[in-house]
């Protein structure tokens, strides 16, 4: 049976812009371009050239290779012709293959906010497909605010619809724009729309998560034949965010309802590259993962209940819908006060730690771990902390050093100059075999001058932790106001480019921060001596 | 015309503590049945009584008024008559009004995680349903897994769910425990079950976000005849999550897809206290909100671009699915560089600070409110802060004193016993009216000894600020790694309860932290005169 194409239209760098707290560079749109493209995205519409600097530079070159490169903008203005209107120009101007135009499809909207006759909104929609057809260029209309307008007067809203397929127009998406439409209501009026004469395979869908059904809406309006889906990755977008394409790929190609039906210009086994373009494009935002994320979640394949853990060991497709793998995310099963006996040996094993059943200090460190994580520890998050703490417990661990005291200054005072400034200064008194070392050292902040200062001699043990830096730190204050525990996470890499985080937990956020440099400074150590054990062998 | 009768069940003191990172005390619990009793839900499934310590004390006692108080536990053991079954009889001895057993209704999960036959199965749901209902207490039967478990074998599950309802069960619960199950699957399966025999409303969904559609499938099972809703506050659960009730409930309410044939125990006019109850949440389990969670999130009304937001402060209507008062929401116009000169104005006065439209120190104002953003401050959620960063600009703010230096230091060594201890302590100088005062203190950390230190001796203002107090302080760093910026946000008390935030950035989380308690303390004297000011007048 013939699977029939469904378009993936990306909004990411238009709509996803609107996303409070997000704000795209050109070299941020470049890179998310290049990610959207080699995905296999079909359509990436880059922004509004002309609307602003960034997006006029932006539209200077193509930025895609297999990808449809789509600049968005507004139909021509009533009253003026298509090459009097600056906006359109400038569309059409720019490197795009195709133009999304956003058209008023309700009539109030043309009243209140065009200010000009049902009549000559249609004559704007149609006289700037033509313009972008004749220009070579794939023209589309989305139609804003189409299920709202339909409501209102549906004649007025097919019509819109119809100016932009007659003249030319590859696709008409069908926008819920203020996103309160529900699933139902998609499927009618898409099915209305294809029975006033718009075919299926022209239409598309376009909508917002403000009653959380975003992603239900996409696939309703498939199913009721439209194909094409815009939106954006991990779902950004102002307001409650856009449909998120990152759960809508991996259903469409794994779930049989749409994958026995419809293809993708995403073949199946292209998914396993899934959760790390989430990830990454997270990263280039500086945006904590969303850890509950549909598919690509850190914890979107974890599990805590004990019982339910043990049945999964043995045959996961008891208990998850979709193996973690197609897309690139692993099953956890997590340190936790609710593990049973057997994972938390399976979780040491797979750290190459081995520890028979009966050994009791196996449930010394159980107990050890409950305690830590309900003070605040996070070892889901610490994984070489945890590690370390493992190894402690099993007795594995020499006491390479010793810390025997620190300080930590700040001080912030007008210079001689008559500047004011803040400097950042600690100091360190260690003990390496036998021998009292002190350093001294300037940071950013106090943070900064510890963690310099404590690597900065070490003895014998210098030469080890030479190429060890500190590339994250996060901090979390549990409990809020003055009883505020605080919790550090520490990220720090060496020179093989391999990476790991520890965990530091305190009322006081330099003895926190302490905690967790101590343990990524030991932890390379030991692995250092692991990886020395491993090539004797 | 009458409305049917939908009966709202939260899950979120069972299912919702199988979230990665939450585990509720026996003090939460009861705050949390507590705002979901007196909010108007109708079943609040409290936990496992037997199953752990703090389940067991929650039992001991029933903690609702109006709603049922529902005690979850599994069927039988196959082989033991209910009364040698501990598990039953734990939640037969609790002081729960309704008993929710988890049953099998998947042929595989029998013969793998129960290795009992089916026959033992049904036998075992019947006996439990029939212990409950025999205790006078109300007894429904959540039927695990039952789409896959349908979808392998349709006579089973549908054997199993008669069971239980022949049995006497008020509810048979259908669910999608996985999380994997369609829209259209979910209607599909509903209708077959209501045409076998099992009515509508006996039925109940209970769904899992485990493809971002959660709340869609719950209401496509109400659709399909379905007339309970299990749910989580602020959808939380394992994996993905459970569905939302606090996405659902206005959907419910307010869109008249529904809200024309059903009713729930909550009035549309309660739903008011909605975004109240969902932040109380959050806040009783210290997590960060969800800005852009449908209806109640900050952002759920926020729009960032220009000009929607000229026409949206005109005619709400046209750009909102509902009006936000109606949730307990507010309308946002961001304060953002995409936001126009009018939303500033209008963002000013609602703060109480009048500004002409053409004065020229308006645009100091919003290019210093771009540049500030786009260095990390995020004046959205430190409201106190550009209170001040306007005052001063708009030229309002006398400097009641000057802080001329502080030095902060964090020591850790062994005291005289021997005992590792660390100390943390802030000097501080300040010039008050042309006096200047040293102050010196001790905290938990070196922000708690810079606040102390900083609040001793401010002179005449001493009296003014006796009051203040720090309430919460959360720490992000913006950009990772070594060229971090630290942005802290403080919230602040006084004696009357008013509480206001604000905000500090820098590379040295003391300095940010020095700004953030800076801008507290003056915006607490700014504000103490214009009270005066207004007492006077």
């Amino acid at each position: 049976m013939t699977r029939e194409r469904i378009y993936l239209f990306d909004t990411t760098l238009r709509d996803g812009q609107q996303t409070p707290g997000i704000d795209f560079s050109v070299e941020d749109k470049q890179a998310i371009a290049k990610m959207l493209d080699e995905f296999g995205i079909d359509y990436v519409e880059g922004g509004y050239p002309g609307a602003n600097p960034t997006d006029t530079v932006f539209f200077e070159k193509k930025r895609t290779r297999r990808a449809q490169f789509v600049a968005f903008g507004m139909t021509k203005r009533a009253g003026v012709s298509v090459s009097n209107d600056p906006g359109v120009t400038g569309l059409l101007q720019s490197k795009a293959d195709a133009i999304c135009y956003v058209a008023k499809s309700w009539d109030y909207h043309v009243r209140v906010a065009l200010g000009c006759t049902n009549e000559e909104n249609l004559e704007s929609i149609s006289a700037s497909v033509t313009a972008a057809r004749e220009a070579g260029r794939e023209p589309m209309v989305d139609c804003e605010h189409f299920f709202d307008g339909y409501k209102a007067n549906p004649d007025y809203a097919l019509a819109c619809a119809k100016a932009a397929i007659e003249a030319g127009a590859r696709w008409v998406v069908l926008c819920d724009t203020n996103g309160g439409t529900q699933p139902a209501e998609i499927r009618e009026i898409v099915k209305a729309v294809i029975e006033a004469g718009i075919p299926g395979q022209n239409l598309g869908i376009h909508a917002h998560d403000d009653t959380g059904q975003a992603v239900a809406n996409s696939l309703a309006a498939v199913e009721a034949g439209v194909r094409q889906i815009q939106g954006t990755l991990n779902g950004i977008g102002e307001r409650c965010g856009n449909a998120n394409l990152v759960t809508l790929i991996p259903t469409l190609l794994l779930k049989p309802a749409y994958a026995e039906r419809f293809e993708l210009g995403i073949e199946r086994d292209d998914l396993a590259g899934l959760t790390k373009l989430s990830r990454a494009f997270d990263e280039l935002l500086n945006r904590a993962p969303d850890a509950q994320a549909p598919y690509v979640g850190a914890s979107a394949f974890a599990t805590k209940a004990g019982i339910h853990a043990s049945a999964l060991l043995k045959e996961p497709e008891t208990y998850e819908h979709v193996p973690p793998e197609t897309v690139g995310n692993s099953r956890r099963v997590m340190v936790s006060d609710q593990g049973g006996k057997a994972n938390f040996i399976a979780e040491l094993k797979r750290r190459g730690i081995a520890v028979a059943k009966g050994d009791p200090r196996l449930d010394t460190l159980i107990a050890l771990v409950k305690e830590r994580e309900a003070q605040g520890y996070a070892y889901e998050g610490a994984d070489a902390s945890f590690n370390l703490l493992a190894r402690r417990t099993l007795g594995q661990v020499p006491e390479f050093f010793k810390v025997d005291s620190f300080r930590c200054m700040v001080e912030r005072r007008y210079d001689a100059n008559g500047s004011l400034k803040t400097v950042s200064e600690a100091v360190v008194r260690v003990t390496v075999d036998g021998e009292e070392l002190m350093s001294v050292a300037e940071g950013h902040g106090p943070v900064n001058a510890l963690d310099i200062a404590l690597r900065k001699d070490l003895g014998k043990y210098q030469g080890e932790i030479a190429d060890l830096s500190l590339t994250d730190y996060k901090v979390r204050i549990l409990n809020g106001g003055t009883e505020a525990i605080t919790r550090v996470l520490i990220e720090s890499q060496d020179g093989t480019g391999h990476r790991w985080w520890t965990v530091g937990v305190s009322d006081n956020i330099i003895d926190a921060s302490f905690q967790a440099l101590m343990d990524s400074i030991v932890y390379k150590l030991v692995t250092n001596r692991e990886k020395v054990g491993q090539a004797a062998e």
